[in-house]
């Protein structure tokens, strides 16, 4: 495909000792080497890299000290030619570099312009531009692992294995339909449809299974500490950030209003929720009352409730014990440093099938336990994700789920004896729904849209 | 010189579409190519740039897709070995390939050990590399313009003339000191010295003069905006900064509590002071009474004084300038769309030398003559930067102040004449003063100090 040249500054925005500025497009090298002072550009071979000075091409003036790269297409990210001005890191230096290359006739590149082109250009499908994302947005080493694993492909291949067989399946049909007359054929196509089709089925719900496994590698835990005032929320909480594994994170170029904390414990990312940051997370009794500690509940997937192992049980504790029934919970008591004044007979009543930890976060104790807990919670039995394709985004499980459906439809419309032609209907549904995973039957105002979400730059 | 081998993230943190892991030393392309599938990075020619995968040496494990730079010594950063390692910019993965790169035996860089190393294998001296550095945290093109000049030498080259001229002067001092008994030398020697002396003194006082506006463009102006409530703070506030000119940072790798804001006008950098952001600068009177208010504009480069044209002057108004007086100061009168109520002939008494805009900032009127003006007062008949070497840095005024004292002495040393071997002394402590701008004479502590304020990977 033809498209223009684009460019955008491709690493974080911040004090950083590199910055660079992506240009990608046929006419990348000529743009870049009319604002550059040193070799001639248009002349290197590809894939190296040269050291020079961005200058004004009306005045001369130097703008920065660079190290460019020349990359030209097929072998780049885009398969477009490819150039990387690798500047010193200023914000105002990295920005007046790139405005140089607008000037020169190269347009800004869109959000996940660059991942659209790989697309686009066929280096890439849909669910591999999707994983790039995945990557960038990583918190934890198992987030990493399944981006990584759907990058290579590996969700792509086993969907398109599930889509040739689909295929094969309806050639078969198609044989039925065109020669209604041969009776063994009708015998043959019916039997090999229940079973191709079967496989398929079972094959999509098991890629189902793994999505809630998915989901949490991919979006984290979202998770609540409660419990009255002083029982140690603060204290969990320290512990669970002091080793350093917290991940502090904008959420996609909003605000710094907006701010997730992630505590990752033993590959699982627990996505603290409080737009207002994790030190209000942790007061939420005490600040806003127990209605609006309530409210938080319902959004998470993980409670953290939270007794004092040093007084009795009160009205207070019951209250949350009745209000998080149902939910995946752990409880906590802590201070077992102190004598014991809870009720602990009447705590292992309220806290049902929910795992109970007994810690005095003081003295460090009870952690260990607690963090292979919720581990256990959220990963019991699972295998390691590296050996897994995990689905995790949304819009595949989503997917997955309708084609689920379609092909239960078929499948129960072969047993009941509806018209083959029918059949043929859903199974040819199923096999464009797995296609939109991978990018083979989607829309275009879809693909926009996706490639919307991604960070400048990539 | 020989070091060990560092690595380090170069880029800024955060979700950014490349994140770089820098290696540098002599053993830098070795270890990368240990945990590195694709080519073997030993056997590629200097400045290549080649695809391929980072894996896990043990297991196989792919950890990321990557494109790396191979640049051998010593056309690089550093004068070593440089890899650079271009990865999909999550923190996740970026982090597990830097923590792969030290399995293999690389040392974490400290902060600044990248240009310290430039340094100190004399690809750059000194004040080159606090260049970097200031390039970097650049907030404006004019700052942008002045580091890049320092970058280039400039500064380097100036002080290396004058360090040349003291130099050939001892050298006179030294025949006059070794031959007393020519009688002619004394006598040629003593006119050389004052002539040579005062050119240089006068040269050191040029770029002292420079230097407060050095410093402005450096650091930014501290602003403050005070004034009663219901002024207009607010609004001239958000016609500074909706003009999309405000660039949000964050201080060298602390907290988020600790922001900055920038407003640029006209090339020149405004620092909107107060930790708690600037909302609050907006409503500093409010909130926290006159006597907090006195306090900041205490620290305050710039005070924006803010009164209503529709109101008559109150006593708070007459207070605040009274707080105010002697300082660098700016009258606002804002409101002019609504009738006149203020006693102008007061104002003017009360702003004596400052001056005084009219704006209407609901109609967006003044805002370009209070640019003007701000512009004015820190630039008044100054060149642009581009062709001036600014000096900008503390350390380096502060040694530049000495060297004044000292060259001033030297010379009041020869009018009173006094021994010729006491005004050796003083030019030699001169020479001495300038040798550590440039890093030529400076001690190991101090530069272990000034690289450890720089960024990490740099």
């Amino acid at each position: 495909m033809e498209f223009d040249t684009i460019a955008a500054i491709s690493t974080a925005m911040g004090e950083g000792a590199i910055a660079i500025v992506r240009v990608s497009g046929d006419e990348a090298v000529e743009k870049v080497s009319r604002i550059f002072r040193g070799k001639d550009l248009t002349q290197v071979p590809t894939h190296t890299i040269h050291y020079g000075h961005i200058i004004e091409p009306d005045t001369g003036r130097v703008i920065e000290e660079v190290m460019v790269s020349i990359l030209r297409a097929p072998r780049t990210f885009t398969r477009e030619d490819v150039v990387e001005i690798n500047c010193h890191g200023g914000l105002v230096s990295v920005n007046k570099v790139l405005q140089l290359v607008v000037s020169q006739g190269v347009r800004l590149a869109e959000p996940g312009e660059f991942t659209k082109r790989a697309f686009l250009n066929g280096r890439i499908d849909l669910s591999q531009a999707e994983a790039v994302m995945d990557l960038i947005r990583a918190k934890t080493d198992r987030a990493m692992n399944v981006a990584i694993n759907q990058m290579e492909g590996r969700l792509s291949r086993l969907i398109q294995r599930l889509r040739q067989e689909l295929l094969e399946t309806l050639a078969h049909v198609e044989v039925n339909i065109d020669y209604p007359e041969y009776d063994d054929v009708e015998e043959m196509t019916h039997s090999v449809l229940i079973e191709k089709a079967v496989h398929v089925r079972d094959e999509i719900k098991k890629l189902l299974e793994t999505s809630k496994q998915g989901k949490i590698l991919r979006e984290g835990i979202a998770t609540v500490i409660v419990g009255r005032p002083n029982v140690g929320k603060s204290s969990l909480l320290n512990s669970l950030v002091q080793e350093k594994k917290a991940i502090v994170t904008d959420i996609a170029g909003t605000t710094r209003d907006v701010i997730e904390e992630y505590v990752n414990v033993r590959g699982v990312p627990l996505r603290l929720i409080d737009t207002a940051g994790i030190r209000e997370t942790a007061d939420v009794v005490e600040k806003i009352g127990v209605e609006r500690s309530r409210e938080m509940m319902q959004k998470a997937d993980l409670i953290l409730l939270v007794l004092n192992y040093n007084e009795p049980l009160t009205e207070e504790d019951e209250a949350l014990f009745a209000a998080v029934s149902g939910r995946d919970m752990i409880v906590i008591v802590n201070k077992t440093d102190l004598p014991e004044q809870i009720q602990m007979e009447r705590v292992r009543e309220l806290a049902g099938n929910a795992k109970i930890i007994t810690t005095s976060l003081i003295e460090d104790e009870g952690i260990d336990e607690l963090e292979r807990a919720i581990a256990d919670l959220f990963f019991e039995g699972s295998i390691e994700a590296s050996d897994l394709t995990y689905v995790s985004n949304a819009r595949h499980i989503g997917l997955l789920a309708q084609a689920d459906m379609t092909i239960s439809d078929a499948i129960d419309a072969i047993y009941s004896g509806v018209p083959i032609d029918m059949v043929q209907i859903d199974l040819t549904r199923t096999w464009e729904i797995l296609g939109e995973i991978t990018g083979d039957t989607v829309h275009e105002s879809l693909i926009d849209q996706l490639f919307s979400q991604f960070c400048l730059g990539k």
